[in-house]
């Protein structure tokens, strides 16, 4: 069951307490991209410039990731980002960020993506997200991410793009901004009527709460004994998620989905971003095993059930 | 099975975007006794001046809680705290504490209390705590709270009455505070060499982690949807945890304890602890039924399990 994944492919920069990395692969669509692939077939849409090294394209292609959407700009430069962590690594600071071709990212869907059931849009221009959203025929289950920016600067246009989704996967203090409301169970109630019948709000280390209309499900943080470099759990949550409803061929009709597998998804989302942080960068999923994900898995239902 | 609960009583002025109260019934021992008051028979132990009022004293009456160790000074007033809450409710500024005669508070346990299977040691100088621990004969299960003031200050003493409990219940900064590490997961393993065979750590909203030195459990907190007053949420919690365990008769013989049981009295303890927030002090507390406690624990189960 295809997965189009759209957002960007970079290159970044980043400094946590155990160490500092000045260039290595990165962006959301490649971290979700990696995450999906290991529960689904992954199609990916980003563009790069002609800096894009072999061996990174080699590593999503080791993944059966599709990469005839991954346009490379000639003459061109990826996106760049570089950030530091504090101490705790629960607050970060830009220190780069150099849009370079994704400045002028346009998304287009090769014609062997269109009928792909699955979509996850990662965090770009509202307009984009829907535009990549009219191109694609057959969508069982849309959904995507989005930032304070587009929340506070592009609302109208994000209003209008998230009213056609499935799923909004956002974080606490985005929930927040978009409804008005510091209490998430409120703040949910408000982003449920804005379109999408299921809400994932992520939590960092305290995990992830899906809400829908008639109920939610709280899901715990992983309890990592090092966390390495925090950049792209958030973005692996997305894709285990994702991943794991399109490789299960989970639909919705008329926002009627099932809630178990549902559930499974957010589990296997935090077991993705827990993965995430245990090396710098994508460095974790050059060697994880499906083996290592399902033991994972079920030591989260270890630690939760009673 | 009769649990002793030692800590304070005192009159709260509390300030929350909800509303302000300028005196209530407070104090640690206060929300711990009526919260474990569900689950089991509680005797008290604390002191309270003569201003202590009639109708504060005919509550806890009224939950068959012994007063017998209530000691009222004649001539002294009771501990009075003042706070005030930010609009987050996140955190809180002291506006006032006088000790009064709870400075010179040194606890004595009528005879009646000393044979008591179960203890909990609220928030108090760690010698003092210790000395209660000496008084008693034929403890089954005893743990308690402490504080930054006690952990910085008072260290050597607080490492002494530890090494004697089978559990402590701190939160998440005093955890770190008392291991010196970072990671709850490894401050976790520090604080387990210090004696207690099990170890919860309160996450407030986040909900708690019970540590054992084989494994972890991790309850989310409960989703409320009106936070009124959070003041005495923790203290709650661990009347629910201990409480319950104390009314099951669950007992740890050379620190092997049963673990589901364990689990639930972390569950029983969220539940208290959100229900306390629901109103101001402890007035939830006056109409709280146990049929309400139970559909609560229901709740948690449907909202965690997969």
């Amino acid at each position: 069951m295809s997965l189009i994944v759209v957002g960007s492919v970079a290159y970044d920069g980043v400094e946590t307490p155990h160490g500092k990395v000045d260039r290595m692969l990165g962006g959301a669509a490649t971290y979700i991209a990696l995450a999906a692939a290991y529960f689904t077939p992954v199609k990916l849409v980003a563009v790069v410039g002609d800096d894009f090294a072999q061996e990174d394209y080699e590593l999503l292609a080791s993944r059966k990731i599709d990469l005839e959407g991954l346009e490379r700009i000639p003459g061109g430069k990826s996106f760049f980002w570089a950030g530091k962590y504090s101490d705790d690594m629960n607050d970060r600071t830009t220190l780069r960020t150099d849009l370079n071709v994704f400045a002028d990212f346009n998304p287009k869907l090769p014609a062997s993506y269109r009928p792909a059931p699955y979509l996850l849009l990662g965090n770009i221009q509202p307009s984009l997200q829907r535009g990549v959203r009219a191109q694609m025929n057959g969508v069982k289950l849309a959904g995507g991410d989005t930032m304070n920016y587009w929340i506070n600067d592009f609302r109208p246009e994000l209003l209008q793009t998230i009213r056609e989704w499935d799923f909004l996967l956002i974080n606490d203090s985005e929930a927040r901004l978009l409804s008005g409301e510091h209490n998430l169970r409120r703040a949910a109630a408000k982003i449920l009527d804005m379109g999408p019948h299921t809400l994932v709000i992520k939590r960092g280390e305290y995990g992830a709460i899906l809400f829908r209309r008639n109920g939610h499900f709280m899901a715990p943080g992983y309890l990592l004994e090092d966390v390495f470099d925090p950049t792209g759990a958030g973005d692996c949550f997305a894709g285990g998620f994702i991943g794991y409803l399109a490789g299960r061929g989970v639909e919705a009709s008329d926002g009627e989905i099932d809630i178990v597998e549902l559930r499974r998804a957010v589990i296997y989302g935090s077991v993705m971003g827990s993965f995430c942080c245990e090396k710098f960068g994508v460095d974790r999923f050059r060697t994880l095993t499906r083996e290592e994900i399902e033991a994972r898995y079920q030591e989260f239902q270890t630690c939760t059930s009673f």
